[in-house]
């Protein structure tokens, strides 16, 4: 692993957002030389004899020009984000102060950050591990109570535990294969096969629950998408806007207007739904909105839950009944929603009852709340306990998926009569895919794949 | 002075900017229960317990749910930007943690920060005073050297101090007055009205030159309106893009094609120069150009320059010379170009001598060095001491001039037979004024005019 183990240079950053709305801004140096160089530059203590975790004010300097009043606070080696010497700079939030400071610290030995370099330095200096590290870049982008807490949980270690146990109790595996390897000529059975099956087997059983946790962590992580369906002009994007609060969509009464898939989400109780708005389903000569139609049903099959709209001034119930027919075959959970129901007498309501839909009028805004405790119901999240130990990463199930078939070859080879050293070969393949989630074995092409995707400044 | 000046309740907001490319945000509260709501969500070391200005690790929570692992800061009173007790909380930038921080922060007793309440505060509790805090603002929306000095120079009280310097001398001098009216019935002179005149002539003539330098002030504040003028299709646009380096004007062959006013500025020097590029002037039937066109003269007489573009293969030297005519009558300095002078022999470049013309090519980027240097000479802003106690704000010219005109009044009433009490009353009139500006003297009306403008969190 060569991507820069012992950081031999200081790098420096924008660590807070670069808009024009905020008061103060604050620059990130870390490396060996975060303190000197923020000496040269500041007038005030002499920074080099202050404690670690003290904040100091005074001023930066261009020669004799004042930059900026500042506020330094220092962070010192291991006691920091980085593990290195860390200093941050809060200035004023102005484009041209960051700029001229940057630059300025450039000049006196700092290297502008790349994305994610911080916390790159966090991870090859052991501050954390892969998935903590990948954690802080879902936590940044988490925007719901769900999301956030799985990437809190993930980034405090919960994860990183479970696996360590799980490598800890294959590493024990391995040493007793190896030992037979070393005695091999003597043909001894150091490792009791019953008994390892056993902790294969619940190795095993172990890691087939994180892939399966995938589902939900990732539906917990990027919301649930829904497709709101139905034939023109029964109100899909009324409905949406009733969702949405807003008129997000725009609403006509001319069947086809809506021809663009429009995205966004809204959350209940904490779980994200994404709202994905289509096109109606109908037959139709004007090309553009064919093409609506199409991008309809390719989006039906990326649902994860549909919501039918019916209109029952305009469908009867044996149409309706065709439609779900329809919807019925292609797997996924639906709702069915009577939309303009403040016009139905109890008697028309009761028609209904055996397809069991909620009642709403989407311009009326009756029923919404009835839909949104239904839309929980039908994704059974309520109980997953988001202190649960979840897979939301893709790269992750992918590393879990590799172990899991390298364990398959372990049980086999348990079970049929392999030598030892294809056992041992095996179980150190589990051994790296599980080491590839933490970061245990990494490559630089990996390194730079996660970190790439980072912000600057992080 | 209802404001608030003894702050009962604790204000929080976030206080860098909002936008999701940070890596960091960080959350201000101040005042009186600062520490207190920050210890009771904050899992770590007892705040309460800990020195000013230092740094402390943990955990914020709201129950038993972990929002974010923190940083947080403390500034205990009066050792903080507002002069109470201040807490800085960094965050990890998601919407979603500092939404829940900020709204836990609020249930445990804090309130949400008006627009530059961290700054009146600061203001109120004499940690600066009004001409400071305007420099805070002024500071953060700083984008030039200059800009910037002007800003730094007033935030760090060089105009400040002036202004206390003469309200001294005023004071000195009312307090002789005074003195004269207890004494009104003896008819006896204490102020020795030779020294008097002369103290108030002294003052009358630095806060002229305090006015005076506003328009440099200003200038430097704001940068120079530059107007580039010229018939249809000389390449005015071209220039412009020249100017800017980057495709911002649309360009085409087609006379009349730039028909909106665009406002762009580059830096030359540390000095903004505001470029308005302008519809071009001619007769024309198009309203819409025509529109442009009344536009395009308005803008010029807002200028503090004009930039002449003239194209030699489509102006006569006698036509050229008749528009500048018209130009000179607006009384503004103006810059002669030659555009596309790369197509000009020798002898043909000598026939536009006489206007002294810096010769260019926008399309080539020919001379538009020559013409950068024209620009920083024509503004004369070389000699300016950014150095120098500058005026760059309205409210203080406004002042400033009140205080002049009591002034004026004064020496009148020294020069003729008017009792003390007047000449008193005057006296009083012009501290007042001086007052305002720094916040010696102020009203609800004055701050909350001056601190609304102010971002939050500042």
């Amino acid at each position: 692993m060569s991507m820069e183990l012992t950081s031999q240079d200081t790098i420096v950053a924008l660590a807070t957002s670069s808009g024009t709305n905020g008061a103060i801004a604050v620059i990130r140096l870390s490396g060996p030389d975060a303190l000197r160089i923020t000496n040269e530059v500041f007038k005030g203590k002499d920074l080099a004899a202050q404690a670690s975790h003290t904040i100091h004010f005074g001023t930066v300097r261009d020669g004799a020009e004042i930059i900026d009043e500042v506020l330094v606070s220092l962070f010192k080696a291991p006691n920091s984000y980085t593990k290195e010497d860390v200093v941050e700079i809060s200035t004023h939030n102005s484009k041209y102060i960051i700029g001229r400071l940057i630059n300025l610290l450039i000049k006196r030995g700092a290297r502008a950050a790349r994305a994610g370099e911080f916390t790159l330095r966090a991870f090859l200096n052991g501050g954390l591990d892969l998935s903590q590290a990948e954690a802080v870049a879902d936590l940044i982008a988490s925007n719901s109570a769900a999301s956030h807490q799985v990437a809190m949980q993930q980034m405090r270690g919960g994860f990183s535990n479970q696996l360590r146990k799980l490598r800890e109790d294959l590493v024990h595996f391995a040493s007793l294969i190896e030992l037979e390897l070393d005695f091999a000529e003597e043909d001894v059975e150091f490792a009791n096969r019953e008994q390892l099956r056993s902790l294969v087997t619940n190795i095993h059983q172990v890691i087939s629950r994180l892939i399966d946790s995938f589902e939900q962590g990732n539906v917990l992580k990027n919301g649930v998408p829904v497709v709101i369906a139905g034939k023109p002009n029964v109100g899909k994007s009324t409905l949406l806007n009733a969702l949405l609060n807003e008129e997000r969509a725009i609403v006509s009464d001319i069947a086809g207007t809506t021809r663009d898939t429009i995205e966004d989400e809204i959350n209940i109780q904490g779980i994200t739904f994404r709202f994905i708005d289509t096109a109606g389903i109908r037959e139709t000569a004007d090309v553009i909105e064919a093409k609506g139609v199409e991008r309809t049903r390719e989006k039906m099959k990326q649902a994860r839950l549909i919501i039918y709209l019916l209109d029952p001034t305009q469908d009867t119930i044996e149409a309706v009944e065709q439609q779900l027919a329809e919807l019925r075959g292609l797997g996924i959970p639906f709702v069915t929603l009577v939309n303009k129901s403040d016009l139905l007498t109890e008697a028309e309501r009761m028609g209904y009852a055996n397809l069991q839909p909620v009642f709403i009028s989407a311009k009326s805004q009756i029923g919404i709340d009835d839909l949104k405790e239904e839309l929980l119901r039908q994704v059974n999240l309520a109980n997953v306990h988001t202190d649960d130990v979840m897979v939301t990463n893709i790269r992750h199930v992918e590393a879990l998926q590799k172990t899991l078939d390298a364990l398959d070859r372990v049980r086999y080879g348990i079970d049929n009569p392999v030598t030892s050293d294809f056992l041992a070969m095996d179980i150190r393949q589990a051994l790296h895919h599980l080491g590839e989630i933490t970061g245990a074995v990494t490559t630089d092409d990996l390194l730079e794949n996660i970190f790439s995707k980072f912000c600057i400044g992080k």
